[in-house]
Formats: C-alpha cells, sequence, structure tokens
C-alpha cells in the first residue's frame, strides 16, 4: 500500500536535543535529535515505520516554532485524531501543530519559498533566569543604527560564503536575503532574517556581524569585503544556538507542482543538502 | 566583629532547586536550595561564613522575582561590588538584586508586611514548550466570571485552616488576604493573592479552590463553608508548584524599628515560623 503524505509544523525547544538530524555516535549511541524523537513516536502511534524528513536541519539548542516536516504513512484515522495521539505521546519539549495531508510529491526542503529566523539578544545586564534557554544574554554597549545598516546591507542575492561554517558542504553559497532587521522589545533585541535558503551557522554569523556593528567593531565597508571576498574571518563571530529560533517557512498554496523538470533540477541541486541555519 | 546586615532581593527559576530552605536527606546528602546556593556562594566571595534568612521558604519548583533575604557580615567592598560579585558566581538560574545594607534590626520574616503571590495557568490545548517550566498547563473550560467571583470571596481576615496543608505547623491560622484577583494575559490566566501572610501550600489551594470554581465544581456557598468549617477537603486541589511565583514582598520604609516591645513579641509569635505558601 502507498500510504498518504503527510505535512506538520512543529515546535519545540532545542535546548535539550541534538538538533534536528537523526544522530549517532561513533560509540553507536543513538543521540536524542527532534527528527527520531517524531519518527519513533509517530511510527509507535501508527504501528507502522516512518521517515520524517524536515525543512532545516535546526543545531543543537535552536528552537522552532514553525519548522516543517513530511512523513508518508497509511493513515487509521482522521488527522485530528492522529494530531492528539501523537502529541499526548510527544515529550513536554516537543509539539506538532497543524497536521495535515499533503500533495503526494510535497517536499518540505524543495518547495520551500522562503524561511524567517529570529535571533534572540537578551540585552540587559540582569540575567534573563526563565528565558535563559532562549535568548542569549548580551551586555555589551550596542548602537542600534549601526545595527540596523548592518542588517540592511545583507539584504538582496549575494554570495554568503563569507558568513557559513567552512564545512557547509553546497555547491552554491548564493542566496537571497529578502528582509533582514532589528525589533526592539525591551530588554530584548531582536535580529529578523527572511531568506530563500540558509548556509550552515549562516544567521548565528549574520547574528554575530551584526552585533559587532552594533559594537562598533564592523563597519559597512568590511560587510561588503565579506560579500565580495567571500572570507569568513570578515565577517562577526557565531553567536550561541540559544539565541536562535525557526519561525516559519512559507510554500506555494497549494504546494507546488512542478511542470517543468528542468527548473526543478536546479532548485534540487541548490536545496537538497539544506542544512540548519 | 559585629559585621552588618545586607538585605537583597532575590530571583529564581525554581525548577532546579528543593526549593529555599537548607535540606539533607535522611543520609546526609545535601540537596540544592535557594538558601543553599546563597550561602555557599556568599561565604565563599566574602571569605567568611554566612547564614542568609529568607521571608519566604518556598516549594521545590516554585518561582520567585521578588523574595527577600538577608545576613550579616563584615563588608570588606562596597556593596555594589559586592553584588557584582556575587552575582558572576552565582548559577545562572538564581540572581540578587538591589543588594544594600540594612538595620541591623532588619528581619525578612518579622517585619514583611505583605506578599504578592502570583499562579499562572497556561489555558491552552496546546503545550506551553518554552514556558513549561513556569506555568502549570490547564485545558479545562473554565467560566472565568465564577473565577473572579471565587477569588473576591477570599478576600479579608478568615481562619485559613481549610487552605492550607495539615502539616502547616502555626498556632494561628487567621490570615488577612488583601487583594485576590484574576488577570488575563492570553493565553494565560494568572492569579494574584495579595497577603499578609501564607500558610503552607495555602496559595496553591486558593489556586486550585479558584480553578475548581470555575470548572463549576465548587461554588460560593462551599468556599465560604471551607472558611468557616476549616476543613481542608472543601476546598480545592493543591495546584502544581511550577505555576506559583512569588512576586514582590512589601516592608515598612524605612525598616521598622519597634518601639513597642509586645506589639513585636505578638508578630514573632505568628510569623517567625512562615513557610512557603
Amino acid at each position: 500500500m502507498a500510504g498518504q503524505r503527510f505535512r506538520m509544523t512543529v515546535a519545540y525547544d532545542g535546548s535539550e536535543f541534538h538538533g534536528w538530524q537523526r544522530q549517532t555516535t561513533p560509540e553507536g549511541l543513538v543521540l536524542r535529535t527532534v527528527a527520531g524523537e517524531l519518527e519513533s513516536i509517530i511510527s509507535r502511534v501508527l504501528r507502522q515505520p516512518v521517515m520524517v524528513q524536515g525543512a532545516s536541519r535546526t543545531d543543537a539548542g535552536v528552537h522552532a516554532r514553525g519548522q516543517v516536516a513530511s512523513f508518508v504513512a497509511d493513515s487509521p484515522v482522521p488527522v485530528e485524531r492522529m494530531e492528539r495521539a501523537i502529541n499526548s505521546r510527544l515529550p513536554p519539549d516537543l509539539e506538532i501543530r497543524d497536521l495535515a495531508i499533503a500533495h503526494r510529491d510535497f517536499h518540505p526542503i524543495r518547495d520551500a519559498l522562503r524561511k524567517q529566523y529570529r535571533y534572540r539578544l537578551h540585552h540587559s545586564l540582569r540575567r534573563p533566569l526563565e528565558k535563559r534557554r532562549f535568548v542569549w544574554h548580551c551586555w555589551y554597549d550596542l548602537d542600534i543604527a549601526k545595527m540596523r545598516d548592518a542588517a540592511a546591507r545583507l539584504i538582496g542575492r549575494h554570495d554568503f560564503a563569507g558568513f557559513a561554517q567552512a564545512d557547509h558542504g553546497r555547491a552554491s553559497t548564493v542566496r537571497t536575503i529578502m528582509d533582514c532587521r532589528i525589533e526592539i522589545e525591551p530588554p530584548e533585541i531582536h535580529l529578523l532574517v527572511i531568506g530563500d535558503g540558509f548556509l550552515y551557522n549562516m544567521v548565528r554569523i549574520i547574528a554575530g556581524t551584526v552585533v559587532e556593528a552594533g559594537r562598533g567593531r564592523i563597519d559597512l565597508a568590511r560587510i561588503d569585503r565579506a560579500l565580495t571576498e567571500g572570507d569568513r574571518r570578515l565577517a562577526g563571530p557565531t553567536l550561541p544556538p540559544e539565541g536562535l529560533w525557526l519561525e516559519w517557512i512559507e510554500y506555494p498554496d497549494p504546494p507546488s507542482i512542478d511542470t517543468d523538470p528542468s527548473a526543478r533540477a536546479r532548485q534540487d541541486a541548490q536545496r537538497s543538502t539544506e542544512a540548519g541555519a
């Protein structure tokens, strides 16, 4: 039996996960990951093995409100009941939302149009206490105007090689940032980034660059050089994972069915290995 | 050397503490408590043994934004530096705020005039995820008007014997509730309680009673009986600790210096063993 394809939004507190992607240690120990937890619970609830594919391979400690994932299974019950049954068995740091039947060809990575990430700085001398797993505590003096200018400079279609961890493993490092801006929610400062795709650690490096700009240590000319020369050392540091949130992923509605196979092959080449930002 | 008395506000995420009060297991194992952590770090920073006395013995899992505590020590440095030095060594789930030199006779329990507690319900079918350590997840249908009526009924000077855990160990169970009301902060519902003192588990039992009223399972007549008959079974259940926050404690300003020793003795009798609410 072929089964149906399901699509779901997934929210999680990434603090106690070793990231999204299934992982085993060299000794063969299975680490606790979001995809692994989902597969094991969904397989148990549906009494059949399922493979869960996510749109973004978020790193250990990174959180999501709007991760999108998909799996194929035979559906014994209506989706609403299935969603409740699965959620009632998921651990408290993980929840699925909006489980729905998707087009048979839906592919969470390939079909994604845009994603929004948010990097949250807790900007205060006081420690964040109850938010400490969800923000990065930053007490530097920051010039917000400089941060806004730096963020705006990154908008557009650029080669982001200088904003990716060395082992990004991508053929192309060209991505389009549709929006990159600062939002102030005292005592927090947020960096919002919307893009068509992200390289490994790219959002955390963009956030580190914008913070360094706010500290007066990286100017706009240096950001331009980082974009044109692709030298990782010109951009700012990779900020810690706990401040990073994957907020939403946009798809065509209804999910795209390609009529142009060559365009699809091009997209595949760019996106099939899309990793955590 | 006599030393000076210090007073401080203490904020903590109670999730990973065995409550405020120093505790050892029957086997002699020292449990991680807020007072124990504070004493050990302050003693190390000031290089002298200190004893920390808190205004409220919050239970395991209960949080505080405005616990008040006091200790006596010789001060080698200005208080601002002392506060920074101590905070830099405290674990991330604990912070002291507003460390100040207090009157030599300041007593955090005896001098307290009023305290505010907040009980946070996360009222949604969705799980709270990142707030899950700080709210109680409650998905019952609730009639807010009934909750408001029940809360208002508790305001005043009453014998709260029916709203205390059996082993409260108090001579008098009469307390005054100055305010008890519902605040709506979607998707949360908060119960605020201001009183001159609280019996063991009293706020959590009040919250459980107000929730049962909202579910239509406890009416105002039964609340009146719980107050007059003092039967614990008439009040609602003790809600879990994670939703409870100690918000502030009010003191006379400047700290009271009693001129009437008999009034003070009376206060002592009531308050000297004030425990977690």
